[in-house]
């Protein structure tokens, strides 16, 4: 049941709360943390008629008497947690990225075709069908496929579709001549045109060739901003995640946002920070915006940052690359600069979050840090996002400036072998390092990158505990020293997410007075193998006392303008 | 008493209405409207603690027996009117246009460069002084000001000022340096820079050389923007304006307007109309907003353009010019497309605002018009804006279609010797027609363009029922069989603009279950002279049940990120 999702006719529905009867949650097999970090279990909840946890029973406790109609939620024994929050996601392109076929499960051509023809079926106000994931190895192939076949799954509009490792691009021929492509056309720099024997495209765009087509594609209207916003709370909220901090929000996504806010369709909380000192200019110049929607949205932070991407040898290092000896990597920043942009935001009211990769990124924002909070202060809970390479001697430094480390663990499984080519044996000592970060006093907060990674936070609690990927590997767990354990790893997506957005008086546990954001999961995560965390699946997400989701429930139509009565849906009968 | 101008520290003070105690007004020299547009005296007014009209009391009807604590305002005998609507202005421009500096009353180049000199003392953030208005024929100086002379006054920052009828700037010696300008600069194609025996520049630069430092002016940062809205909402409601229409809003004015309304600064309702299709569907892609902040903000409209301005010869006329008998005018939209952006905005529900001000333009906008509203009807009350020459065999039409003028009464008064020379005696039969209009059963709604008209809207009612300047020209009234009686002129501004704006039900008069939106000014307009009606001021102004003016306290200091608490004020005191 995801009425919540259903626009602007449920506005009314979605926000009237107030006036609605008590939830009583029965049978659970509960867990929250408390302010200390410990665990504390439960067997039922009692939620006002506003949304807010009122009182929190243990097993064996007597169950509190309810007097008139009431909802009750019987967890029929199933684990209940609170809401998960990801400290660190991109909500638009995880959008958008579900707005595109994805075909990296296709087993042959046909299977591909068939999920292309769907799509574009399914998606008839699209104006491009986009894709992503096909590998003609895995399909036996024996060659790159042809937009001739392309066509034949659909022809009437532009189709482009990445291949796996993002090196080539397949298209059909309506976006081969929108692109303008002939046998005419020159192999660009870094490219390849793939051809027949009389020298005509066949389809597939090699590394910089794709660019040819890729150019034509035009930018997202707000409508299907809509409908990516629309997707990714859908996903979030199938995904047990009651809260977000979106690392970077320009001013459009920002009056987005507003829209649905607006309309009750905030079915995940909001944390935005600003995408640089420009993006926090147009959106709320001099002071933070204050929480809005009922603690739904708000914007009090910026994102800047210090330097790129490992992989690609962005991320700036002390010295250079173990891989590549000419190279430290990029700056993004000057140290004047950076302190100029920190100071402002700190002057304004506003925590600043810097993306910092490298160990010699990750120095310099510590450095800036150093020089501004003696008088800015700390209060405004400075973060440094990924936190990725750190310097073993600066590693104490987040404890004493009271920076928060915003890590992914999914990045580290991800990165294993990649991120010990970069920087060597002896730098490692000091990457994807939670541990030795919660030993030396530093608060940490868990999230994902998503879609760079997948939007699962029980992935991210998988490789926080195990230190391995989903396949298992390595068996002995990679730099095993620095896993967390369950409840430490919980708590990062929980209540140490909720304090780096400065919302642990709202949300993060269930206790008496914060909103009663939870989630029913089909696994005691406690008793289950840790290597099977990330197989578990949620069953229901309520957000403020109200379910947004419910496993195999038809998923809400997108709201139209006309959209007037909420969907069908498993809504639990008032019981008095 | 701008108490709600106080910003983020007093959000939660202006919102927090509901929890108030009921306000009783008492000796009020009252008129209202009804639905049939008649006047009804009324004596009193009980307002309910959340802002809204619980009764209207008569004269010698019994007041009601008030218990518990209340507010009581005394009106002395004063008369009492509901808030003024204008139809038609642009906030933001009205907002920038007060943070300039304004020489038009200046008497000598002393009195100038003072004012210049205070100006700048008094905004010390300022990155340009900017200011209008100068004239040396009135300073009696037989030449024109310097640079050197305005250096005297404030030399830190580029200072730029525009004489009154726009064809020269005067510059300080900053501005000059900034724009690069020397003794080696050559004048422009149709512009003149004065200059001395040795050919340096002197300060004033005439027509076309303006462009060289007006280039060179930064555009407005956020932080100024937020400025200028401040100053509009503070000058609208020390003028009685409770409602503005917003002809043009773009993405970035309407999230400024959602900061000023999250912080409960909107003193004065905005309903905006999106400034073209692109920022239509950047604000609200696919359906209205709804009324947000308590019906204090909307979007559900969109402003086009189908031709430019009388004086400049851009309005579209079916015939060319009297003064100009080569040229028609412009036409900014092609029918097709004109259809095309009209039924877009339709199907998705948003009413359709044209600016039309020639014949020309008038018959295209309505012939569109008669083309789609048999597809999707009348009830998003479309309108045209300026509706200014119309022909008058089109005339009946506006009533046929449903169309609503939206006309501005001081436009016809300052451009009544500029329109007859334009188009003739013949086509003023349809010039300004308001009560043809009227007559014809078309509705109508009145506005006045500000800032390119002031925006007081007692010269409006003053223009409407004169039509003579302010001036008492000419002494007959121009075109006077056209004048409305001051109950026309006086709905044109309350119920016929809240009708224009789809809230009739909400604002417009005082009746039971409408916010008690009202003003109290200090003549009764319908005793004193017609020709002073102009002169007539706003003693204070209410907004939903709270005072958001009084006029002669101090005005409230701009909000400082840290302000903490209210000004103080003549706040009432509650009466029990």
């Amino acid at each position: 049941m995801r009425a919540l999702m259903m626009g602007a006719a449920l506005a009314a529905l979605a926000f009237s709360a107030m006036a609605d009867a008590k939830t009583l949650v029965v049978n659970a097999n509960g867990f929250t943390l408390d302010s200390m970090g410990r665990l504390q279990p439960f067997e039922s909840l009692l939620i006002s008629d506003e949304g807010r946890v009122e009182r929190v029973i243990k097993r064996g406790d007597k169950p509190p008497a309810m007097s008139g109609p009431y909802t009750r939620l019987d967890a029929k024994g199933l684990t209940v947690l609170p809401g998960l929050i990801d400290a660190h996601g991109h909500v638009m392109g995880l959008g958008f990225q579900a707005l595109t076929v994805d075909l990296s499960e296709t087993k042959t051509l046909e299977e591909a075709l068939g999920k292309v023809k769907a799509y574009a079926e399914a998606n008839p106000r699209a104006r491009w069908i986009l894709g992503r994931g096909w590998n003609q190895v895995t399909w036996g192939l024996g060659r790159f496929p042809t937009a001739a076949e392309l066509d034949t799954a659909y022809s009437e509009k532009p189709v482009l579709l990445e291949r796996v490792d993002g090196h080539a691009s397949w298209a059909n021929s309506a976006a081969i001549k929108i692109a303008g492509v002939t046998r005419a056309t020159k192999d660009p720099a870094g490219g390849r045109i793939e051809r027949d024997a009389d020298g005509n495209p066949t389809g597939v765009f090699v590394d910089a060739a794709a660019n040819l087509i890729t150019s034509k594609v035009p930018p997202a209207n707000p409508i299907e901003a809509e409908r990516a916003l629309g997707k990714a709370l859908d996903q979030m909220a199938s995904l047990g995640l009651t809260g977000v901090h979106d690392a970077g929000v320009d001013a459009e996504t920002w009056t987005l946002y507003r829209r649905f806010g607006d309309e009750g369709r905030l079915t995940t909380r909001i944390y935005a920070m600003a995408g640089g000192m420009e993006q926090l200019e147009k959106i709320a110049p001099v002071r933070p915006t204050g929480w809005l929607y009922d603690d739904r949205l708000i914007l009090r932070s910026v994102k800047l940052y210090s330097d790129g991407a490992l992989g690609s040898r962005g991320a700036f290092l002390k010295e250079p690359y173990s891989d590549d000896p000419e190279n430290k990597g990029l700056r993004f920043l000057d140290d004047t600069r950076m302190r100029n942009w920190m100071s402002k935001a700190m002057m304004h009211g506003f925590q600043v979050n810097v993306h910092a990769i490298g160990d010699g990124a990750n120095a310099q924002v510590l450095d800036a840090y150093a020089d501004l909070i003696p008088a800015y202060g700390s209060a405004l809970r400075h973060r440094i996002e990924h936190a990725q390479v750190v310097d073993t001697a600066d590693i104490p430094r987040f404890a004493q400036l009271g920076i928060i480390a915003s890590v992914q663990p999914t990045h580290a499984t991800s990165d294993k072998a990649m991120a010990g080519d970069r920087v060597g044996e002896a730098r490692l000592a000091g990457a994807y390092a939670w541990k030795t970060l919660l030993d030396s006093g530093a608060r940490i907060a868990g999230g994902s990158d998503f879609p760079v990674e997948p939007a699962n936070p029980f992935y991210g609690l998988h490789a926080a505990v195990t230190r391995q990927d989903r396949d298992g590997q390595p068996p002995e767990g990679w730099r095993v020293g620095e896993a967390l354990t369950l409840t430490q790893a919980l708590a990062a997506f929980t209540t140490g997410a909720a304090y780096a957005g400065h919302a642990e008086s709202l949300v993060g546990s269930l206790e008496p007075g914060k909103w009663a954001d939870f989630i029913v999961i089909d696994h005691d995560i406690f008793k289950i193998a840790p290597g099977e965390l990330w197989k578990v699946k949620v069953q229901e997400t309520w957000l403020a006392g109200k379910r947004v989701y419910l496993r195999g429930a038809p998923t809400a139509p997108e709201p139209a303008p006309d959209a007037e009565k909420p969907a069908e849906g498993a809504v639990e009968t008032p019981t008095s």
